[in-house]
């Protein structure tokens, strides 16, 4: 199950069923038994960047759950009416607290496990003073050597950082499309 | 108003009010009044591929709204438990009913103004054969001439397109982020 199964029609409220609807669809979706409304759920995207100062790049110690305690890039849910940089950009402000320049386009995550798209953007830092929000208990510049790897909040983010810090060696940025399976 | 308002808990079925939830949370979600679920309202991704046999590639004349009549590259939404090359691959069989190998990632589109990511891959076909669901009128070969640039049914499908053929002539294919606003 990908998602808390809906129980009732956001439109009017009744109780709704899980069917094929008479559309042509192959899916089951949550179809409203009394208006007819069908609700479909469909992956949420999660965007980030990449903060880097030099040889370091930023870090977030989560102050959240899940993963309360562990290392993260800034990144979270995109938003109605923002691009995915605009959204990268946000996190990186609200989590961070930085002051970037924002780059090129890097890495595209596939995590079907859990219905979910994460996408990174690179982002120069401006600054190496940072103000996180509640969010986040530290945010801290690492080396590639600093990086806690056992110890950071998703497989995306250690993916993105991996990338990150081989394609620096090879002093060439390339995108990465990666599937978490 | 980029999707049509909550008016009902999916949880529990009671009316919801829009307000800011008491966690933290700087936008509007729907509330519910009763059991307190918070309900989010996410951009959709749409995914989808660039069919292409020698120097054509393959459109498809919509049979459904919205833009019924117009020409599209094969595109549908994301489906959960699926990654984008797995979504963009299934459209192309349901839409065209081609037969190809999927390639490198193409084209990120933002169109935030309906909230919404449009994401392609390159596709090469294996056949100039299709069998098209009911979704679409017709599934065609176009060469660059003859592409119906007036009669397309999508910003995003007219830039995929543009970025393809440049692409094609400069020998190199190259990943583009475009902002559609």
């Amino acid at each position: 199950m990908l998602r808390t199964p809906i129980k009732h029609c956001r439109n009017c409220g009744t109780a709704v069923v899980y069917r094929i609807p008479d559309d042509g669809d192959t899916r089951e979706r949550a179809v409203c038994q009394a208006c007819e409304t069908i609700h479909y759920e469909n992956p949420l995207n999660v965007v980030g960047t990449v903060p880097y100062f030099g040889d370091k790049v930023l870090l977030c110690k989560r102050n959240i759950e899940p993963r309360w305690g562990k290392w993260t890039l800034p990144a979270g849910f995109m938003e109605l009416g923002e691009t995915v940089a605009q959204g990268a950009a946000r996190e990186t402000v609200e989590e961070a607290g930085a002051q970037f320049e924002m780059e090129g386009f890097f890495s595209l995550l596939n995590v079907p496990r859990v219905g979910q798209v994460h996408m990174f953007y690179r982002a120069r830092l401006l600054s190496d003073v940072f103000k996180p929000n509640f969010e986040t208990l530290e945010a801290r510049l690492f080396t590639e050597d600093e990086i806690p790897w056992g110890e950071l909040a998703f497989g995306t983010v250690k993916e993105t950082l991996k990338y990150y810090f081989e394609d620096r060696r090879a002093g060439q940025f390339s995108i990465h499309a990666v599937d978490i399976v």
